[in-house]
């Protein structure tokens, strides 16, 4: 049988190489599996070994084998001449790496490194185009002369991460008469990252990809692990493809003109890591918190190199999607159904993702699968994080239960939740659960 | 570095195995080599190894160890109980079987064995829906009540091959509710093919995929190798994907109402595969026109099967295009331009390919790379076939110039050709030749 996206493949063998201050390096070979109903994760960070493999239960067991690097190890990459802290996504002959760090975008070399060919096209937006465009150009070209710099600037938003939006990108590159060793550069947040990655994933049935990241959301999220894509009428993120950048480029300065509510709603993502599989992650959150909401440049470098180490170790375990990957959706399902609720674009993603976090914990410890200290942890970073931890008052149970069961998680009529189960760090991908602690998570944080 | 379409691979590792009558499997490992300036390809049929491999020269050596089956080894499948002649395309986890016989839509079993999910969305469009619609949706129900088909019938016409088409199979599908786990069936010819490969390329990040090619063109080429896309206002095939089916399954029968002129216009890539790397399947070819002309379903299951299987070896060996794909346009620079300057749907695809052999065929000679003999019996076949040996009277020099200066085919500014040089079945890739013998060849077919 070809492999594709709905052949769901987990991966049995499993080598996680115990990371190095600067690098960490992930490799996985894989086997196939399908749609366990239940699925345990225990925290399996930096050395995970598969015990058991059965038709109704993958267990990844962990052992953490290396302290988290304090933060103080953590260098700032102010002097341009530094060696850029960079993570590494293992993906065979498709990996790439992640540079993180302040100023990078003043280093042309790092940028250039790996620019293919000689003709680039930047894909940007009307906000960002002012603040970074020219510093990009800059970037790609600084003692490069024979490169031919093209940029595209799209409208704002998400109402624009469309097949009309996308075209303008084609035209662009046709125009140009871009061929085949082309580079495409994404500079922006996750829409433009989403949309500039599909049209290189299916410009001359592809071309290549640099990704430079401007907000939290996608420099800890949408940026690494290849999906991109666009919306559809009917629904978000319907068209697309899985496609890997050469690099992912991740200048913390960027950060310093990002609204305070965009900065929030990516932390929520940082929150999730945290919770799902990385304990000593949310430990150091709980103490670095208000240094993330200052904006840090050394707090964000080290908040966003964990959390691309987390999200590139699940995607270089499970690239397209079966179990493991499903864990990065807590709070999702919940935060899909308020998000839908409310209309897109009323409340941002992260904070959707913040109140369905506190739902999806409220269930779990109404099956007991976790402590009332934990919920409260929860509750707390997330406030802390200037986040929501309840859905808005218009939200129905009704609302909830709409959306829920056309989610894509339902599988043979079980709807399939991401939910917290054993000490901090730990969560279950699982059907099996009683509906009434849905039902009563539900009840606690709806009026009706 | 991640591979992409960009990343020039050449294979340096092949092994293929001797085809046994049914069944042909081929095996490759790859690396990399960039762009060398010209590529000899030695009719390398059935066992191919690697001689040398240098910056500048890929040698594709080989020993034909078998001789090919001979036609009265052909069964034809009429007989719903036969097993279907096949041909196995191997692209490692992406391997599939193409298979190939009159009346195999009378074999429910065959089509279902590669349906995944119970979700099927065919695309077709309005001259083949009443011709072949009903049957498709039998194959694929027969006994196999749970299954949900749904169609989507589309305009037919390469002016139809857009994006605006496309959004109508996604619509489709989604309004639907096709989940991951659904197949797209694509039913007609490369039209068809193409677009629908690239919605389930798309649909969701990647669908499952069938091919049902029923042109000629189709069955012996489109649909075989991956490569699937739309259109671009300015210029054809500029949006797509590589994307793999899970089967692609040839029903002779269908070609019983093909128009004459698509007939033969699916004969000339047929011819193709003969003169740059199948002598014996040309010296089949010269006997057996007239019975191909004549849709003799076992000449024509014949014809189908060594076409495949040649396009299959070179698809295997190079998925993403490099230098020995780019064999399998022999006549197709010269017939771009025709297209072109004609304007598209003039000249059907196959008579401009036929008068672009022809020229490419002559200028061989003139670079005294191949014997006259070659050329009289390469435009005998292509007369026989019914298709031009001549450039359209309108075609000048400068129109074939001026197409030809931008082909994708050109690498800093030097065109590449596909010519042929030595005994039949041999050709090169090649931007090394005199431009004289460029010339006078435009000349020798061009009245200005
Ligand atoms: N591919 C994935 O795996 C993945 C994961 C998560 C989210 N996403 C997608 O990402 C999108 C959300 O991403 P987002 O939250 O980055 O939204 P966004 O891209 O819309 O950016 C948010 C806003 O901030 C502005 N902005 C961006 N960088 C800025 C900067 N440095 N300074 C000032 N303003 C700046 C943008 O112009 C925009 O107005 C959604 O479409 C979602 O589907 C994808
Ligand atoms: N993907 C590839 O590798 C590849 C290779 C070659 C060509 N192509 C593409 O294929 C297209 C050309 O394919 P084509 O020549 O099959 O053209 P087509 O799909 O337009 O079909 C030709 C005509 O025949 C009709 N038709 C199809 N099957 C029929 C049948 N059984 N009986 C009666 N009528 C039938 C069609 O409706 C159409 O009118 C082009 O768009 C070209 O770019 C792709
Ligand atoms: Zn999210
Ligand atoms: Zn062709």
């Amino acid at each position: 049988m070809a492999a594709s996206s709905s052949s769901f493949c987990h991966k049995n063998a499993l080598s996680l190489s115990t990371p190095s201050n600067n690098h960490t390096k992930l490799t996985s070979r894989d086997s196939s599996l399908r749609f366990p109903p239940s699925i345990s994760f225990n925290a399996p960070r930096f050395r995970v070994s598969l015990l058991s493999k059965s038709n109704r239960n993958l267990i990844l067991k962990a052992s953490a084998t290396s302290a988290a690097p304090a933060m103080d190890q953590i260098t700032s990459s102010s002097s341009s001449s530094e060696v850029p802290t960079s993570v590494e996504v293992d993906l065979g002959n498709r990996s790439y790496p992640i540079y993180i760090g302040s100023g990078l975008l003043d280093q042309p070399q790092l940028l250039q490194k790996h620019v293919h060919g000689k003709q680039v096209l930047i894909v940007t937006n009307t906000t960002i185009a002012p603040l970074y465009l020219e510093k990009t150009i800059w970037a790609l070209t600084d003692g490069n002369p024979n490169i031919k710099v093209e940029s595209v600037i799209l409208p704002d938003g998400e109402q624009f991460k469309n097949m009309e939006t996308l075209m303008k990108v084609f035209d662009k590159a046709i125009e140009s008469r871009l061929d085949r060793r082309c580079t495409f550069v994404a500079l922006g947040g996750g829409v433009i990252g989403d949309m500039c990655g599909y049209a290189a994933a299916s410009y001359l049935r592809g071309v290549n990809f640099i990704q430079i990241p401007t907000t939290v959301m996608a420099q800890v999220d949408s940026s690494v692990g290849g999906k991109t894509g666009i919306n559809h009428r009917l629904g978000k993120n319907l068209i697309g493809a899985f496609y890997q950048p050469q690099c992912v480029l991740i200048d913390t300065d960027t950060l310093n003109t990002l609204p305070d509510r965009e900065l929030a709603s990516g932390l929520a993502e940082v929150i999730k890591y945290g919770l799902i599989r990385d304990a000593e992650f949310f430990e150091w959150q709980e103490k670095n918190m208000e240094a993330l909401l200052a904006r840090d440049p050394i707090a964000f470098a080290y908040a966003i190199k964990r959390s691309c180490e987390n999200k590139a170790e699940v995607v270089s375990l499970d690239e397209k999607e079966s179990g493991l990957r499903a864990t990065l959706n807590l709070g999702h399902t919940f935060g899909h159904a308020i998000e839908t609720g409310l209309g897109y674009g009323q409340w941002l993603h992260g904070e959707a993702v913040a109140a369905g976090t506190v739902m999806a914990v409220d269930m779990s410890y109404r099956l007991g699968w976790i402590d009332d200290s934990l919920v409260q942890r929860a509750n707390k970073i997330l406030k802390l994080a200037n986040l929501p931890t309840t859905p808005p008052e218009t939200m129905t149970i009704d609302m909830f239960k709409s959306v829920m069961a056309v989610d894509k998680k339902v599988a043979d009529g079980l709807l399939r939740l991401i939910l917290l189960k054993g000490p901090l760090g730990n969560c279950v991908f699982t059907g099996e659960y009683d509906r009434q602690a849905l039902e009563d998570t539900l009840r606690a944080f709806c009026k009706s």
